[in-house]
């Protein structure tokens, strides 16, 4: 069975994992959000794209889900003598990461080639894909005016009131060639528990995304238990933008091309919900914060779809 | 009295150094070799300039006289796993100089007004500026082939055999601006004891640049002891190029514009031969490898100079 798995950042990363430790990794593509890429100081930055090849690459730093295990902070605090922002916190391995994409890029590299040659760099046997090679960048529109994302995200730390969403450049923008020709291929497409505004949300505006979606099996895990994010602030922009912080939610916004929803045992309520609405739903365990409750919640989806007449 | 010191790297930083120490710091200025310049997955790494700052900055690894003290390698590691070229070492703070640079470089700035901000955030009291804003390479002719500089002197640890130089871009090349005010000011020129082919020989082919010197007091400090260079492949240089490798060799090659000539006391024999060319000599100790040696040999060319009627 091919997988193409829809992710975002840390819990994208962990559920891609999930599915990594439990499948030939021929089988599997992991298609990743770049909406909350910038420019650091010159330097191309895909948080979401580099959490997910670091997690693959089992380097990934597992007490905050980003940046590198062990990594140094020295070039960080010398750009901040010399005046250089330093609210996002880039380590020095990280550094190097951005370093050799950016210079890869400007000499004409597409982002997919560059993340298949990173990624390949350190031994990470999956596919992964930038949701598209041309820049699309999420601005979140706040009570406080138009922020880029990480400038909402990290430096203003989600406070601001979110009234909406604007993705600069998607109106010239296309799904990379590679993505398409893994969601072209996949016998299921999960997307993983993101978020589904900033994480998901981008990938599913590019041209032609929903279309292919609405062709093959997919399956979405929830990324709010008992109304609240297991991480970041998809509850909070929900409750902000005038929806119910709740697992139904998501289901919801997903329901023309779900076939089936995953849900946390603290959600088991909401399961003939979501049978009413035409998905099929699980509900288990889906805090995957370890590699081993990763695996079986890979495992038990793959089980599941396949149980499927 | 107004000193400005021309600089290649390790030599030359040492000798500013002990300028800085015992003179007030606005009456003294650093006019430093960026022929040796060049870029790193897209950085633009000026080491002398570089060289010049840590040192003045009390930064400079004392062991090596380049790079930063106590720096880490995480970034370099990575950049290897990624398949980067790691011939040449950039430590961890390091990198956020060429980091910071480039991001000033690419929006505009010039390198001249670059340095200044850079020198400035590290504390450094004492004007450092490179010797163009224009990119001049300084290209090795070699007995197998042309080598850009740092490939030869890094990469090939100096083993090719030399022929000459090219300055790439010194035809539109023009001194800075601020490298040009500091030398019309100057009541003393100070040629530090640096390569005076690959760290010297760029500054003085600049146009007007030995115009300038001939019309104002120029001293050398001879980066050759009793046939040898201290640091560096100056002496195999001259040897190579069939010059003798002695500190005569250096003085006959700056006579037309030198005042003064300071050669270390293994050399004091070659003092006559200085003073038939019509150049002072001064005879004295010139390893400055500690900060107290070359603030006393500053001293002294100061107080020698002084003296002169």
């Amino acid at each position: 069975m091919q997988v193409s798995v829809l992710a975002g950042g840390v819990g994208g990363a962990r559920m891609a994992d999930g599915f990594a430790r439990v499948m030939p990794p021929e089988d599997l593509a992991v298609i990743v959000n770049t909406g909350d890429d910038f420019e650091w100081h010159g330097l191309l930055v895909c948080p979401d794209l580099d959490t997910v090849m670091y997690t693959l690459a089992g380097i990934a730093n597992p007490q905050t889900g980003w940046g590198i295990v062990g990594d140094t902070w020295r070039a960080l605090e010398m750009l901040g003598r010399y005046g250089g922002e330093t609210w996002f916190w880039i380590g020095d391995g990280d550094l190097a990461t951005h370093v050799y994409r950016t210079f890869l890029w400007r000499q004409g590299m597409r982002l997919s080639e560059i993340t298949d040659r990173l990624r390949r760099a350190l031994g990470v046997p999956v596919a992964i894909w930038p949701m598209s090679d041309d820049p699309v960048r999420t601005i979140v529109d706040t009570e406080e005016g138009r922020l880029p994302f990480q400038e909402y995200f990290v430096r203003r730390g989600c406070a601001p009131r979110v009234r909406g969403f604007i993705w600069e450049g998607m109106e010239r923008a296309q799904l990379s060639p590679e993505a398409r020709a893994a969601l072209e291929a996949a016998d299921l497409v999960v997307i993983a528990p993101s978020n589904p505004y900033v994480s998901i949300g981008p990938i599913l505006a590019l041209p032609g995304v929903l279309e292919l979606l609405e062709r093959r099996r997919v399956v979405a895990v929830s990324p709010i238990l008992g109304g609240y994010a297991l991480k970041g602030p998809a509850a909070k922009m929900m409750a902000e933008l005038g929806e119910v912080p709740s697992a139904l939610s998501v289901a919801r916004r997903y329901r023309d091309f779900l076939d089936g929803f995953v849900l946390d045992r603290v959600d088991a309520a909401l399961a003939p919900a979501v049978e009413a609405m035409g998905i099929r739903p699980l509900v288990t365990d889906t805090v995957i914060l370890d590699p081993p409750a990763r695996a079986r919640l890979a495992e038990e989806i793959l089980q599941w779809v396949a149980s499927w007449v």
